[in-house]
């Protein structure tokens, strides 16, 4: 892998919100560039896919398509496949996002893909069952996000705190090479610090972020609260 | 589970070819019936959906779905529900055969549904990383497919015994309590005996059997090389 | 087309509901069959997928699938082809629901292959847009439904009666050997007598039925007012 | 419509082959807008998504985006919306490619949408019978495309002429407004001239340029063909 990422992690998913597209994809990701420069860590964002290149083209921090097929080079109109994001500048996609999920036999193949390409997988799952298939695939990162959550405001972290916990312990039995996240509802520092106190190495939000009146504000706090839940859990 | 399987099994496909499609189904359902009780060896058979009834009034061997949806009781006309399958007598269901792919996230939920209302699950896979993912998530039993042999003749057990022997490997490390099959290209006796040989308990077939000129023949030869392999392993 | 419709028609899709699965689908299919009887009124009732048979074997009216695929006899695991569904004794099927909704490209392969076997095609859509195309693939009976008032008990005849006469006079103009019906909300007599007088040759219901507290009251009331309505519009 | 396309038409859709990502999506539009200045005849490029803006940014040719989805602004992880396409400096999109098939539905939303931001649409459909539907729908531009000799070298225009002029006279017949072209298997100069003859207006094509050994040879063989072919149809 080119990139070395250092945890604990925020990924930032943009989405296809107005606040999220076209300038508004390049001013975002300068904002999280600005954050990360300041606190030390890592953020990823991953904007529309139009916006890919143009987002690349405007920050040094890890940039991340939202989705990608399956598919070798060739025939397949409409669809976007490693070598287009790997030529826009992405360093990585996410997979089986629980607004884009994919079939089975298909993350595996997405996820040898991007292997075969040097591009990192974060990849998408639901619930604790489905975290074990997952781990079992060998991503790079695993974001647990329980879907009836995702937009809420109501954290993952705090409302199903043993759903984290419980894909966190599968992923250390079945495959403790994946780093794993949690998402859906998270919304503040305090949210993004009890991720981490659950044994996750970070976050992967999208709402909250795009549609924040200061974003800035907001990302400089969860920043904050996830560097001094890291040193607390030493 | 209501029903015991003894191993090795013999897994029938019906599919929705002409040969096995109303009256058909039955007439394929009662060679199995006999050949399962002549030699004594477990033979599942899954007729097509609008079948399923008729064959169970006409047979006592075990009779799946081919496919069932993941949704609980509603609005979701065209769907198939376990509660529908129950209803009509099935015992148990193929999930995710490659020739109805399923969402991650689905096959959880679809897993799930059958162990709430006691039905078991065959659950297939294409590789042997989907294969260690299959196994995570626990089904009854996991038949390994490569669907490039579907329907060819060519069986896996002979061209891709890797394969096979790498599906075994994954499933005793990761849940070894998921009962094993292989299949695809499966068409004699010998293909069953070295599948067998290669460690699976079982295997699934279709065509080979819904298209054979004497499918009793074939099955009988089959199950006879299915319990000699199996003996000869111990 | 061996079944000759007599219009008005009343079709009740069952779905999978705890209510019309297994035993339960005969039930409601019977009451149906009394109901028609005595008012000489075209009843159609579309059960679940595995009752299909066993409705057929139990009344004489009408029995459509709620969904066909549109492939041709072979290895299609899990699908239901046109020779399943006639096997088991349905004269036709719906198609496209907003619940099982197809690819444009398949609605034209399962309308052919419906015709190729001599069943009836009722086909639904969302708009008067999509009635426009839907017509011009020419269907035997098409079937505007709303989606976002399906299962709400509000009447798409009083709530949105400009979709129901847009959806007419576009049959009309585009294809006018289509027979019109209209769904969602649809729940008492008097929904049914408003959507005849919009122009529309009968009704598609569900939940109104299949959860009624006396499901032949109320659809002898249907029944009624589609006759009076039905004389009405001369 | 903000763009005014002038007629004939020849539209190249690059898919996602190694010779059209990234810089070669650039190359392979500049080629393209070379021709349509020498010859005075519009060209449409179709580059891979992310490679969109980059596109626009080097060519003043119409640039199409391959496929683009129904929904509104919000959170949908990993799709592409009118509102992308048209803040990376697209014109309009391919809808329904039969590489990238649409629910009927979902068709009826996208050419919503974008009438709504003022971009074209080019509807693909693959039989006569779905152009119908699809000319009732009202796009901009139609494509018909036998999906089986796509990518063949085979001409539609040639192969299959009844299916071109049947789809000319649904067009005619239904909605006049449809500017109709065709397209699988366009390799030469004399296939877009006998597409013309045949009575489109225009071709779309894709691995024949794309894979050309001379793109621009091919490319001002085919503009000189369309514009003799159009001029001797009068």
């Amino acid at each position: 892998m080119s990139v070395e990422l250092k945890y604990p992690v925020i990924a930032l998913n943009f989405k296809v919100y107005l606040e999220s597209i076209g300038e508004n994809a390049v001013r975002l990701a300068r904002i999280a560039e600005e954050v990360s420069r300041e606190y030390g860590v890592s953020i990823i964002v991953a904007p529309p896919l139009p916006d890919l290149r143009a987002v690349v083209e405007h920050v040094s921090i890890p940039v991340f398509a939202q989705h990608v097929d399956p598919y070798r080079p060739g025939g397949h109109t409409g669809s976007i496949i490693v070598e287009n994001i790997k030529a826009a500048g992405a360093v990585g996609s996410i997979v089986n996002h629980s607004e884009k999920r994919l079939l089975l036999a298909d993350i595996g193949a997405v996820l040898e893909r991007l292997r075969e390409v040097g591009l990192i997988s974060l990849l998408c799952t639901d619930t604790v069952e489905t975290t074990k298939a997952g781990a079992a695939l060998g991503p790079n990162m695993l974001a647990i996000e329980p879907p009836e959550l995702i937009g809420t405001g109501i954290p993952v972290s705090k409302a199903k705190p043993e759903v984290v916990t419980g894909a966190v312990e599968a992923i250390k039995r079945i495959n403790p090479s994946v780093r794993i996240l949690c998402g859906a509802g998270i919304s503040t520092g305090d949210d993004v610090a009890k991720a981490i106190e659950l044994g996750t190495e970070g976050v992967l939000l999208a709402s909250a972020y795009v549609k924040a009146k200061d974003p800035k504000k907001l990302l400089a706090e969860m920043a904050d609260a996830a560097l001094r839940s890291w040193e607390r859990r030493g």
